[in-house]
């Protein structure tokens, strides 16, 4: 609103991109010679900067320019638990390279987030960073500057999105829990709606193999639902050995129904969680064996990545591999 | 970093939208005796302007400003859960003002708010807002510019601090254990070493006088704590009928640790909360009546109290008090 005018009008690899009618990220990777674009584009790109007289300096980094050193983070999560260690990672990041980060919470209201896109850009920010509380594909927005998707990745694969490798998360528990001599387990997941549950329960189911005793049972994401599936898991199969869940609230759950039923954790049924949220993890007993979702790393990389790309860089999307974390409830005391 | 130097505070009309908590258009209506809009609304633009000393210049335009209608948000608050809902509710208010957020997170190191303070002055910020995880008063920052604590309130009496009542919210808890009945009643309490914990062991002992069966144990904010704290009051008192609890967390243990000793809440034993914490006092069995902080709404007060500061107002510290949540650990269904 009250920025001071550039003294010449600097070219930004968004200019670059609007005139040869492509995203940043495309426009980024043609002039890196990276990623695989069709040639004729990536000759309009360069055609493009010529005539623009956009210029990389000669680390093939964009030259400084009217760069507000701003960035905007819109996130949809008014709640916070995955979105703030996304953001705290990312501005770890930008705050080294002196950027500050404009916090816009839309709570999920398209017309709020559309009034933070023009704000953003009236206020010249050099990129966004897009995150949220689910890590299930949502639209891109349509900003005309760099956009990074953090942990809610982008349906366009154009877009640069870091997010997470769920599946991957899922079968790093089954393969602990295999590895731990467990035969009968059972999967207790989130809502068939969620993505992210739907990807955990198929990558668990798979890589359990024979091991599972029935298809994986979708409920909601609460500790009362963990309950409440323990009842019909035993009432079916009452030599199961382990029970995996979707999340650590539904674990929590589960080990308490256990604890009430007269069942041992982890002498009689193993359990294990996903997202390493302490205060269910650690709270839980016995405290649960889950994945961590290395969100902060998530964010960093995304900030990592927004930097690339406001420097005219192509970074590449990928998804960060959840860590195990084994504690009580798989691995008697 | 490139914005424009301030002559003097000049007050913009998005400041008296902001106050009168109207859109701009309405306050451009009301100020040029324009539109339809209710006399109380006109009244409230007017009273607005008046009092942030709004001028309008003579094609009926505001003068503009040197402003960069930018906060910044200081939080010690890694994790979010109480900085969170205050930074919604100030922003809430100050983008209502076209004002943007600038998220500095501290984790709690000296070094880092003092790096976060020069990066807000260099990017001449109207104003801060100071917030954090504990509702115990801390040092103020030295920024040179209106500054409003929120939530977290500043240790000097002349700056600007938007808190929480927490001796009034013990008193609500304690005066409705007594109008159920309940006489026999021990407290529960957070760390001795946590001003808030003890102010509300304090609030709700009086209150309490001859029902309290022992002085407050403290103990730390967990459920293990409630659990333990169980045992230790049942040797002494085993005809207790009221346990009131320093947090959501200390009184989800309390009620798991009286289910599984078979005693009935509340028949037997009554049990409340402090915070309103959804994943604490939902998910405990039953339910927890508790106190809710209200700090969305703590927030936008502190916003529309820097938004004041900022125009050249003086506003007026005060403490929020916390709002009674009757549920069934108090009261069976």
């Amino acid at each position: 609103m009250t920025q001071e005018q550039t003294a010449a009008p600097v070219v930004r690899i968004t200019d670059v991109a609007a005139l040869a009618g492509v995203s940043i990220g495309t426009a980024s990777k043609a002039l890196n010679d990276t990623g695989q674009l069709r040639e004729e584009t990536r000759a309009r790109v360069r055609e493009a900067a010529q005539k623009l007289g956009f210029m990389m300096d000669a680390r093939g980094r964009a030259l400084s320019s009217g760069r507000s050193y701003t960035v905007g983070m819109i996130t949809t999560d008014s709640f916070g638990r995955f979105s703030i260690p996304v953001m705290l990672g990312a501005e770890d990041v930008l705050s080294a390279g002196q950027i500050a980060v404009l916090m816009c919470d839309t709570r999920d209201d398209a017309v709020r987030e559309q009034h933070y896109l023009r704000s953003l850009a009236s206020r010249r920010v050099d990129g966004i960073i897009v995150t949220g509380r689910s890590s299930d594909p949502r639209p891109p927005v349509s900003a005309g500057m760099p956009v990074v998707y953090a942990y809610t990745p982008s349906t366009d694969p154009d877009d640069v999105s870091i997010s997470l490798d769920d599946g991957r998360g899922a079968e790093l528990l089954a393969d602990h829990l295999l590895s731990t001599g467990r035969r009968r387990v059972a999967y207790v997941a989130g809502p068939l709606h969620h993505q992210a549950a739907v990807v955990r329960a198929r990558a668990a189911a798979d890589r359990l193999g024979d091991a599972l005793v029935e298809a994986p049972l979708h409920g909601d994401w609460s500790e009362r639902w963990g309950r409440q599936a323990v009842d019909l898991l035993l009432r079916r199969s009452p030599d199961l050995d382990g029970i995996a869940c979707g999340s650590d609230q539904i674990a929590r759950g589960v080990c308490d129904r256990l604890r009430e039923l007269g069942k041992a954790v982890p002498t009689d049924i193993a359990v294990t969680g996903f997202d390493d949220w302490n205060v269910m993890a650690l709270a839980s007993r016995p405290p649960l064996t889950t994945v961590n979702l290395r969100l902060e790393e998530l964010g960093r990389l995304a900030g990592q990545a927004l930097l690339e790309l406001i420097s005219g860089g192509a970074p590449e999307s990928r998804a960060i591999e959840p860590t195990l974390v084994i504690r009580e409830s798989t691995i008697g005391s």
